[in-house]
């Protein structure tokens, strides 16, 4: 089945309403829905349900929902939560499909709301219905003059932004994308309708220019199709994403707002961040980088000019220039040489310009507007921050002013005004539409920075997508995976040789003597360990013995290890390893001095699947938690780009003097590896500590190995089975595969041919 | 002498004041001081120099400052900066001996500007007159209506704030603490008065309750001093610092504006965290903070509660609490229990409390208003963030919501108002002057960080002042260091020594038989060292050797090493070593196995004189800057909290299971180190590189060690020395000591007792 284009039409622009539950009290502070659609001026056919009510604000009011003369095209539920399965019901068999659940106290808050809530939800799975919510105000459409929100929100007017919220804050009040807007929606606790199809719905109208999106968090393993969604709406339009729950408290008071996990900051950012995403810090952040992205031209790369009426002013905004990564523009000769016959003799212009000196008795606008027009003239200019003082006077007037800098359609400005106090001259300088001015200076070059995020880094970066390296074995990992539990020493290192990922040459071994063999065979110096079922974390256990030289030292080592462990039991409680000594494995291992140690990781996220993890052995991970996340699995360049998100990074690129390390091995294993736990989503977990990583041209090699393997849940099988969410609601998925299909076809089909 | 507070007395509120080169033109646009003056309602006797004129907008005009029937208490210059030399001294030859100094164009612009700044200093030392800028707007006195700016500033009403800035935008606008002002200063170039005396005037002021700093850079050498004032002033009252050009782009943009050397800003905010300043991040945090600290009670803790009646807007200051160092309060059991009376069944109460599923069917501002004062009565609850809507409706007057929530001030509330888009709504809210409302949950939360900053931190620490240790011989330094430029090797070592800090027993040998027979006697095994003029980087060069286990060993490897470095030429360009190694020292130290290495460094910075470092060896200095900054002296809470700042920190106390460090030994190191830049400003940088550091109870010894000599600039002498400052703008210093004295006079002798 294909990405369900009616029910979210249905959502947001319906023929036909009913409210249920509608209320008989209007006027203000009566919250009544019925009212409210009135006054917004919707212009289909409108019903209410209230047994007490044959007519509600002038339209027509019926007992049940089985009464109405027709199936409305959409059911607004406004009624206690216990009620809430009976209504659904009466409704659904009446022939309505579409539904927004307006009821707070469901899955997110006890055990009785999942209850009801896996009722209601199962009424709706029998009539092949589907439902925003619950808990949820519904959606806004300015457009076209649709509101299914209790408070009157009333909102124009219809500017081209799409928002998708998990709080009725931002529909209910003029906050967030506050400019106005043209469609919003509250996700709600995301019973049925998720992110995935309202990104959708928001990618294909065309009326949407940016889509700016809150979120606590996704339903658990959606994350894969919303990013896949999200991948193709920025090709069209910028997707701003506020994830809130970032830190750790947020995160525990998310998860009891919305039922939702918050999951992961870090693996979130990471993968927004690999689909696209202009990620935002807090509401301010909304607001005004909206703002940016519906008034200004896009910025085609990082170098920014300052003019500014106060010299202060322009440190402070090339101290936010510094910060957020984007850079002062050096002026062309051509642009110094003009300025110069404005600027009095004791002043060398720069960067930031300040114009306070050139405009000494002269008429300050005009030598303002002159700098202006030089320096964004100017082709090592991109983008242009102005400071200014928001004052009138006779003959000049302040709005017109400001949009004259915007006529220039080819380059971003953005104003910061300082003393913006008078609410009426704000409102007239707001009111003209065509300009972004901000209340600091650290916002307007926020703004500039988050343009610079999507029309330089997301629209710049070239494709680069993931493919299957050469020389893997799926079905031999496969075969290996389907044993036990806990995947160690030889079975590892098999699994990883199906994939080709390098490991310094080992043999396995059952005996002393056998290891001894096994040891000439390999060549010394070797390492010797222990492992089995009771050796989880050998070197505490004494379990490893490195740098042996002789065939003696490997059997007397072996002999001694075995001894010692023999009646030992696993503190991880595991049990005691055999009393003979049999539980357990010897391995010899050839022992590879030198070389960087790195630790590549894997683990599955319950949201986005699996990732991979990078950090540079010893104090960087241990100390400094000096790590990169990235969704497996990755391309050449995303593994590249994700070693050097690290600080460790400077170390292998040969920092303190030494060799560079072989950054191309280990870009290999680390592909290699992301496609091992993209191809079985039963790795939990997966830990390389370490692997060695020699000197450029000498490979790499993993020296340790270990793998926890545990069923997937259904809902974290990847992007294909990703829609039967809800899991952490208590909920049975929807019908599988329903909303699978967000994707275009031909899409999904090139997602199949990459596999 | 002593602080002149009469100077900053008339620079704030003259009893008579003359500008010289008033504007003819009044009215809208026109920039007229004298205007500005009268309408402003200034009371004192007001006089006009203008040759053209014999009247100005009512105020007698006279043709020169020498024909004025007085010497008015305060003279404003402002003509073109030629004839400002000129002017200045027929104001002086009047018997005027206070000046601001408008005009632009002086030493922050160009030698021509410099020359001129330099004659009319000289002018007013030689008349042993002050003065306030030059490239400056002066002061703001609201309390007492005066005003010595040309923009029409008027600011009104007197609030209990003090402002000290280093441009005119936030004297000119109504920015900054811009919810009123009491006082303000723009210090502009800093020819003569500066920030410590300005600091101090507003300290002395008991109207000013709060002070705010926006600050380019301090003059070098000056700060000490502002240190000094800034430690007293905070006893009495918040000072809060916004310090600008703490990007490399914003440094040099500020150099170039107010003619400050902007400096490192990571040494000044160590310098001024030391001291107790609150420090801010920009314009918005000024602001948000200085409303806080007028309106709102002192908070105790950290621990903070959000009432809010939204659940999506509670996460959000959830997230901020965690990120901003504060924490989400745990109420208590009776606070818990008299919630649960209010809350449906299926909602459990927590913190973020989230009202509105209380509020269902009930008076929302009421069930509110009740969860508020529960929690604001809970004793586990230091802080209270609220979330609402911005609206009003029959019956609900927001404003006097709000202002209820204020009665209780025994605790600090912020509210966040979202969608507080009516421009009426928001005056009203704010003209209660008695709420701390912000447009973010982000701003809401900081401002609250920033009062824990001040009441927890800075008012909760105990004194903690540098103590001189046991065992220093600065003379016996202070005789090494008369010597070269260049200390390295054994008389570096020899003035560690004189200051008790540890290093690896050394011996110094002219050949490689005494070389050995050093060995003998310091013990196997030693590392050997070549020393001497051409020997800049011993590694790089070959010139040492470590781990050698016998005299033989020695002997040779010291000919290898002479016969290799006698020809070799220095790098540095400092000329070849003598022809036969003579200008070649052999140095025989105990190698010392172990330890961690850790670096001690220090290095006299422009502005605050003796700085001292401390790193982790290896990656944590080299690679990821892992360093903390103090000002020498140090106490021994202070290094060891310098030393707590790194990353690195975790390893010394024994992270990854190994033994901790010997902290006590390290912090007695710093500590003696900090005594020894802090007795000798002629040590311009200091690396002990490495000192190595044993586990506990083993000390640590100091391997390696370079000192290089400069003789101080008279500027950076330390604070006594300190304002003799504008040596950045060329000029001479002026009289000695005598702004040297704005501390009090007890608290100058306590100082010099101290050393």
């Amino acid at each position: 089945m294909s990405y369900d284009a009616e029910t979210m039409e249905r959502l947001f622009n319906p023929a036909s309403v009913v409210v249920v539950g509608a209320s008989r009290k209007t006027g203000p502070g009566s919250f009544n829905i019925v009212e409210n659609l009135v006054n917004y001026g919707y212009k289909g056919r409108l019903y209410a349900v209230n047994p007490k009510a044959s007519e509600i604000f002038g339209v027509p009011c019926f007992p049940r929902a089985t009464d109405l003369p027709e199936a409305p095209d959409l059911a607004i539920i406004s009624v206690p939560r216990e009620i809430v399965p009976k209504v659904v019901r009466d409704c659904c068999e009446r022939g309505i499909k579409s539904f927004i659940l307006v009821p707070q106290g469901m899955a997110e808050a006890d055990e009785t709301g999942a209850e009801i809530q896996a009722e209601f939800m199962a009424v709706l799975r029998a009539h092949g219905a589907r439902a925003l919510g619950p808990n949820t105000l519904g959606t806004v459409n300015v457009f076209d003059r649709f509101i299914s929100s209790f408070m009157p929100i009333m909102r124009r007017p219809a500017l081209p932004t799409g928002l998708i919220c998990q709080t009725g804050l931002f529909l209910a009040t003029d906050l967030g994308p506050s400019t106005g807007l043209g469609k919003g929606i509250d996700i709600g606790n995301q019973a049925d309708v998720g992110f995935p199809e309202a990104l959708r719905h928001l990618a294909d109208d065309s009326r949407v220019k940016v889509v700016a999106i809150h979120m606590e968090g996704l339903r658990p393993g959606e994350g894969r199709l919303f990013l896949d969604v999200l991948r193709e709406t920025v090709k069209r339009k910028p997707v701003l994403v506020y994830k809130t729950g970032r830190s750790a408290a947020g995160a525990e008071a998310a998860s009891s707002h919305s039922g939702s996990l918050a999951g992961s900051y870090e693996v979130y950012e990471a993968a927004l961040e690999s689909a696209g995403a202009v990620l935002l810090r807090d509401t301010d952040d909304m607001d005004d980088s909206v703002k940016a992205f519906l008034r200004l031209a896009p910025l085609r790369g990082r170098r920014i000019a300052v003019v500014t009426a106060s010299g202060g002013g322009g440190i402070m905004a090339a101290d936010a220039i510094g910060e957020y990564g984007l850079e002062l523009a050096r002026f062309s000769p051509e642009t110094m040489e003009a300025l110069a016959d404005i600027y009095p003799d004791w002043m060398e212009p720069g960067n930031p310009l300040d114009v306070w000196p050139a405009a000494i008795g002269k008429l300050y606008p005009e030598v303002f507007m002159k700098c202006f027009d030089l320096v964004a003239d100017d082709p090592n200019v991109d983008g242009i921050v102005c400071v200014a003082g928001a004052f009138e006077r006779e003959g000049f007037n302040l709005p017109e002013f400001l949009a004259a800098s915007s006529e220039r359609r080819d380059k971003p400005v953005v104003w910061w005004l300082h003393g913006r106090r008078d609410p009426s001259l704000a409102q007239r300088v707001e009111g003209t539409g065509r300009v972004a001015v901000y209340p600091s200076p650290d916002r307007a070059v926020r703004a500039l920075a988050r343009l610079a995020r999507y029309y330089v880094d997301v629209l710049g970066r070239t494709e680069d997508r993931p493919s299957r390296p050469a020389g893997i074995s799926p079905d031999k990992a496969a075969a290996v995976l389907r044993g036990p539990a806990r995947c160690l020493g030889a079975e590892a290192f098999e699994v990883l040789a199906a994939y080709g990922i390098p490991a310094a040459p080992w043999r396995a071994a059952a005996s002393p003597e056998e290891a001894a063999q096994a040891a000439v065979e390999l060549g010394f110096p070797v390492a010797l360990k222990a492992v089995g079922p009771g050796i989880l974390h050998k070197t505490e256990l004494g379990a490893v013995r490195l740098d042996l030289g002789s065939p003696e030292e490997v059997a007397g080592a072996a002999r001694e290890m075995l001894g010692r462990l023999k009646a030992r039991t696993d503190p991880a409680g595991a049990g005691p390893a055999g009393e003979d000594g049999s539980g357990l494995t010897l391995l010899v291992q050839r022992f590879l001095p030198g070389g960087h140690e790195v630790i590549l990781g894997a683990k599955r996220d319950p949201h986005f699947g699996p990732t991979v993890l990078f950090g540079l052995g010893g104090v960087f991970t241990e100390i400094l938690e000096d790590v990169a996340i990235g969704l497996a699995p990755l391309s050449a360049g995303e593994a590249e780009r994700l070693i050097a998100r690290t600080k460790g990074y400077a170390v292998l690129r040969g920092a303190r003097g030494r060799k560079p390390a072989d950054l191309e091995a280990l870009v290999d294993c680390l592909v290699r590896l992301s496609w091992l736990v993209a191809d079985h989503p039963d790795i939990a977990e997966l830990d390389l500590n370490p692997v060695k990583v020699f000197t450029s041209g000498e490979g790499a090699a993993s020296v340790d190995a270990r793998i926890l393997v545990e069923a997937a849940p259904a809902s974290s099988l990847g992007s294909r089975a990703a829609v039967s969410g809800g899991g952490n609601l208590g909920l049975e998925p929807p019908p599988a595969g329903r909303a699978a299909g967000v994707l275009p076809p031909e899409r999904r089909r090139e997602r199949s041919a990459g596999r």
